[in-house]
């Protein structure tokens, strides 16, 4: 591939049509509220994804499946392919630039993560050999966040030339995933002036409406004709320009553009809003645009950045990561969530699973205000009576969160995911204990967590079955995070989880009864809880079945494990690999081997609930199953490796994802990038390599550096707090950047942190 | 609904549009090389199922599935809703006859079981008060298989009127049930005259080629205008006849069709043929025709009615069985099988299940001659290469034979009945042990059978698994017959049924190198087969692990089973029933309750292993448990209730399947009728109420009566003998009708039957 290593940028020096769907992936951006792939601006005949996105407007697309099961969902809700807003059309002495069928040189694309600007430059030759260099910026403004600009210069090289440039807007547009190809977006107005040009558009059966408009400002040029074109019956709207460029001279096209939608702004304003906002933004000018955009973009760097100092590939890697989970997800509105692949594609649908929880919170936490991370909650609490909906559907009772969904509901429609891949309800109040312990905050724990705990402890009452013959609860019919296992019984991970929430619930309810009694007391009337059911939450928790093997001296993965094959993936033949490529589900699924972490995921959760004998034995024994062929595996597999002392394996771990998007690893970087996988190699530095933990509300350090890199440094943003702590061959250096000292324990000792450098010997 | 009850007719009175689809399905005939659901002949706008079918002509549908599993189909194969031959759109007086439009009165539609013809007759009422009768007949020859014939009658009630009748071939049919709404079917040519037309279509991708005929006759008048009708690009063909019908007259038209394929005729000369067997089939007139159809059917029902007395409901119930079974299956061409609605509607595409084996073939063997059963065995021969590669697909050995298939390729895509149902395998070994201990012909087995049983064998030894620990063989993620659990492990019948295949195969090679060595060597070469291979099967046979409880003194249906809780069905509240409508489908997994015969059918199957104990104490464990929400369920667990003197039950199990199309039991028979499940209902009676065994090659009778019959007698078809035997009160009379004198074995004791009547008490 033609990508360039650098610290800061992603860079493609040469343009090979089969890498393009990858370079438009990598080159993704986005400000939380809307998101693009690095498509071309001027026409692309040939292979692209185009992707323009813009948060909470989805479209339910009716499902589709071979055979119903009762329960199934009736749609699965797909982010949008919207308005596309970034094309101009560009021809240049009558030909149209159209870089699938045209003669050029010297392309390049390249995206400046410092600033979250996608520049790219090629020389456009003539049949008739004229050259003209085009130099292209584009941004979407992380200060405004319905603003994007574009900055398209032509420069005439060796000979004067006719332009005709038309920046537009297009509505025509569609998914390539749509279950039974219908477009899913119908026109309502729109408006071309040879100035400013809006189109209104709204989801067909969802009825979201986004406006979008633009205005433009030439320079470099007196002359100039032009004029507002309307096709399509209105869906395609902008102005022709038509200017000459003189030999040696460069014309310059800005386009300025607002995105606005009625999650928003009022419906029947949007329109009016849309042209205004585009109207300010020319005002304001491309370069004081960018330079509020910019200033946003130090302060995330200057609260999450890592680097990492002789490895450029890891450097940039890591950057990449923190970019796209910046570009993704702002955590200004509680109504948006992670999807697995961001802005940069249309894969999953771009709804929410238990990514957000399991991978994403730990990033948002340990590099953003608490407010953004409390939102990922929010969002959850918002969809409390959803849950219990859908629970309700399925013949249980309490609350059922759904494995994928976008305002609540369930998507999807696997039955063994969909009705048994319930786990997922213990990531989503692990979670709540998750933000308690690292924010200090327990406002919403008290406030609205309560609520999703004691719904969640009442659908695992009425899921779990009691045997009456062993005394226990079990928990059958389950597909646990491993999900080359489908409809086993007694999944461990599962039972550990559900006994540690309904334990959690009772905790909570017991500590609000002793410190918040009056606030309890309302929760008690407001939910109809009564002593015997938490009673019943205690009893379950208690005697909850744990598969174990006492002569391993393992958890057991679930009922029967044991009775398979178990042979090392090692002895798998390369031609074997993937699993999921390269066998047949039956035989996957009788196979001992692990596609994502399970019982280690348990270990990694319930971090301090076992011994370290525990973890070391059940690592080496379910790591040499382990193929990793979920991206969400490696991170906490490394982060277990780490801890138990295994530095090498967490390397070896960590680098499988690390560059997975950029080295194209996978072979899929083309549909999307895996945004919800980027935090876990995130967690695989910090919780990883850094061994940061926190144990009753306090900080843990004890880090190790991998031997190839020289330091590595890191910002944690904690309780009001701005640290930022290098890891070099023989010291720990935390900065205090801002905020109180603090103790921490290191390397298991207590040390006080006091602002500015504190150097520790590792 | 308007259904009367006659011993021998299907007999509808009233006509009520919400009640037409169920009609059409009832009143389904066929002649194993086509069928024809009960449709009206002259235009129907109303509410119907439009439904001609050719044998072994079908469509390889592309497959429609949510989330694609490594090893699914590409495609699932479809029974066709060929070209509409019976079509005449009549006109009296200009107007258009159409039941959906038109006033009439005297509605009725009827079908002759004993002699396969479809009467209907109404009184058509024009809108200035003229009444016209209407008399049609339809059959389709089982004598010659490729004609059909159409008398249509109209007569002048109380006025002069003017006739306009065009009888016609139509070939821009569509399915129902299509995945993509694509049309299967395009044009090849036609030809219309005024007295002879063909339509001649093919199918897409499977390129099969059908050509239709039809010349016609018509009485009644002298006057007469008569004119080809060419439409839609020659899809449609006929002639268009206008006559004068006097007050008090008929005139009665005659349309003779053959229907012609390509699986049974040069492709390039089947448009010929099709023209000159509708000629041949004019010239021999309906009546000529009639007759000789007639015959066939009379020798059908010689050798497999079934005559209840004192209970016409069961008479008309089981007749309709034995009727339809005829019209679907004549066994005179291995390439065909049974479709689970035959040919009387779309649903499950008409593929081969393992119904084929585990049903059908006792009804069969037991009412034709042994060719006809055999054929079914050949047809499974014939796909052996088929299942082949099928194993080969999923990453194992030997031979998988598919759980759906038209040609021998697997349709179904559902992982967990195509990879995991496979204990359909068993079924298909049964079947060679089944046809050879019935007719005592070994030459299948020793030619044919031996592959097949030492192909499925290979599969298992790739399938199983060995636990050193237990020193067993386990076979894990699979489905058993009762389709309400998956992926479980060591599910009792599939275990228990392959420890059976593998020893029957051992069993067969060491029966053939002692009594047949030149046959053995020759098979051994041909096979491959070491003598490890052998010990191999052996070994797995013997060490098969078969899950039980021994306090309970039960077979566990899976491991594991116990751990559910065990509720009996009789405690489920109305409202839940059936669970497959009213329950989601997680809870049903969840739950104990069992679809069909699972423990019950390796029981019924393997019915020498067991002591009568054993078979009591499962049954009284599993039958509470079971709701019999397949149709295939009821009639195993009534034979095994027969065996164990529970004679109660077997009959209230009989019930529920006996009229299940004609009381429209599961309110499905609009979509078409239970084929397979006919089947069952005639074993109900032959092995369950008349005990019938076959053990070492030899009959075996324990007959009891069910208490609301008056008396009850079968034919049963036993090597080249045919016999009636008769059960009433006190007496059993074995009427040897045809063939040498035999043994059988009576309430355990033996006795000689000899020609005529041989009377028993009981």
């Amino acid at each position: 591939m033609s990508l360039l290593i650098d610290e800061w940028r992603i860079i493609q020096e040469d343009f090979l049509p089969e890498e393009n769907r990858y370079f438009e992936s990598i080159m993704s951006s986005g400000n939380g509220r809307m998101g693009l792939r690095g498509n071309h601006e001027e026409d692309y005949s040939g292979d692209t994804l185009k992707g323009t996105y813009v948060s909470g407007v989805y479209y339910p697309d009716k499902t589709k499946v071979g055979w119903w099961k009762n329960g199934y969902p009736e749609y699965f809700a797909k982010v949008l392919n919207a308005i596309d807003f970034i094309g101009i059309k560009v021809k240049i002495n009558g030909e149209n630039i159209d870089l699938a069928a045209c003669n050029f040189s010297d392309y390049k694309r390249e995206l400046d993560m410092k600033n979250s600007v996608l520049h790219r430059s090629f020389v456009y030759i003539d049949p008739a050999g004229s050259e003209y260099e085009i130099n292209t910026g584009r941004f979407i403004s992380y200060h405004d966040r319905d603003i994007a600009a574009i900055r398209y210069s032509i420069k005439a090289l060796n000979n004067d030339g006719e332009l005709e440039l038309l920046p537009f807007l297009n509505g025509d547009v569609r998914n390539e995933d749509a279950n039974y190809q219908e477009k899913f977006w119908e026109y309502v107005s729109s408006s071309a002036t040879d100035s400013i040009s809006y189109l209104h558009m709204k989801t067909l059966k969802t009825n979201f409406n986004v406006s979008a408009a633009f205005a433009w400002s030439i320079t470099g040029t007196d002359t100039l004709e032009k004029e507002a074109v309307n096709l399509s019956d209105g869906e395609f709207v902008g102005t022709r320009i038509k200017a000459s460029i003189p030999r040696g001279k460069t014309i310059t096209l800005e386009k300025y553009i607002s995105v606005i939608s009625d999650r928003y702004y009022e419906t029947d304003k949007i329109s009016n809003i849309s042209v205004k906002k585009a109207q300010e933004a020319l005002d304001k000018g491309y370069n004081g645009l960018f330079s509020a955009h910019k200033k946003k973009w130090a302060d995330i760097w200057s609260m999450g950045d890592i680097s990492i100092s002789g490895d450029t590939a890891a450097q940039q890697g890591i950057r990449f990561n923190i970019y796209q989970l910046n570009c993704m997800y702002s955590g200004d509105d509680p109504r948006l969530n992670i999807g697995p692949k961001g802005f940069t594609g249309e894969k999953y649908g771009g709804g929410t699973y238990w990514d957000t929880e399991a991978y994403c919170l730990y990033f948002y936490l340990g590099t953003r205000k608490p407010e953004i991370a409390r939102n990922l909650l929010e969002y959850r609490y918002n969809h409390l009576e959803k849950a219990k909906e859908n629970s309700a559907k399925l013949g249980t009772r309490g609350a059922l969160y759904p494995m994928v969904t976008m305002n609540g509901e369930e998507c999807h429609n696997e039955w063994e995911i969909t009705f048994e891949e319930i786990h997922r309800n213990c990531a989503i109040t692990y979670a709540i204990k998750n933000y308690t312990e690292y924010t200090n905050d327990e406002s919403y724990l008290l406030e609205k967590g309560i609520d999703v705990l004691v719904e969640t402890s009442r659908y695992w009452v009425s899921r779990v079955n009691y045997n009456s013959d062993k005394n226990v609860y079990m928990i059958l019919g389950v597909t646990g995070p491993n999900e080359y296992e489908n409809n086993v019984n007694n999944n461990w991970y599962t039972n550990r989880m559900v006994k540690w929430s309904l334990q959690y619930s009772v905790d909570t309810l017991k500590m609000m009864e002793e410190s918040h009694k009056s606030l309890y007391r309302e929760t008690i009337d407001r939910l109809g809880i009564s002593p015997d059911e938490i009673e019943k939450f205690k009893d379950i928790s208690e005697k909850m079945y744990l598969p174990e093997d006492k002569k391993l001296g393992i958890f057991l993965q679930q009922d029967g494990f044991l009775d398979k094959e178990i042979i090392p993936a090692e002895c798998l033949k390369s031609s074997d690999l993937p699993l999921n490529q390269n066998w047949s589900w039956d035989r996957i699924l009788r196979s001992c081997y692990i596609k994502q972490a399970d019982v280690i995921q348990g270990l990694w959760f319930l971090n301090d609930e076992f011994t370290k004998e525990e973890k070391i034995r059940n690592f080496d024994f379910y790591e040499p199953l382990t193929v990793h062929e979920s991206s969400l595996s490696p991170c906490v597999h490394s982060i277990l490796a780490a801890e138990t002392g295994r530095e090498e394996k967490a390397y070896e771990l960590y680098l499988r994802t690390a560059r997975l998007d950029l080295d194209n690893y996978n072979k899929d970087t083309d549909d999307g990038l895996h945004i919800t996988s980027m935090a876990g190699t995130w967690m695989s530095i910090i919780y990883g390599f850094a061994g940061m933990r926190i144990k009753k509300r306090k900080l843990y350090l004890s880090p190790f550096k991998p031997e190839s890199w020289k330091e590595y440094s890191f910002f944690l943003v904690f309780r009001g707090r701005i640290i930022n702590i290098t890891v070099c061959d023989t010291d720990i250096i935390i900065n205090l950047e801002k905020g109180d000292p603090f103790d921490i324990t290191l390397y298991g000792e207590n040390v006080t942190v006091r602002e500015g450098r504190n150097q520790y010997r590792r």
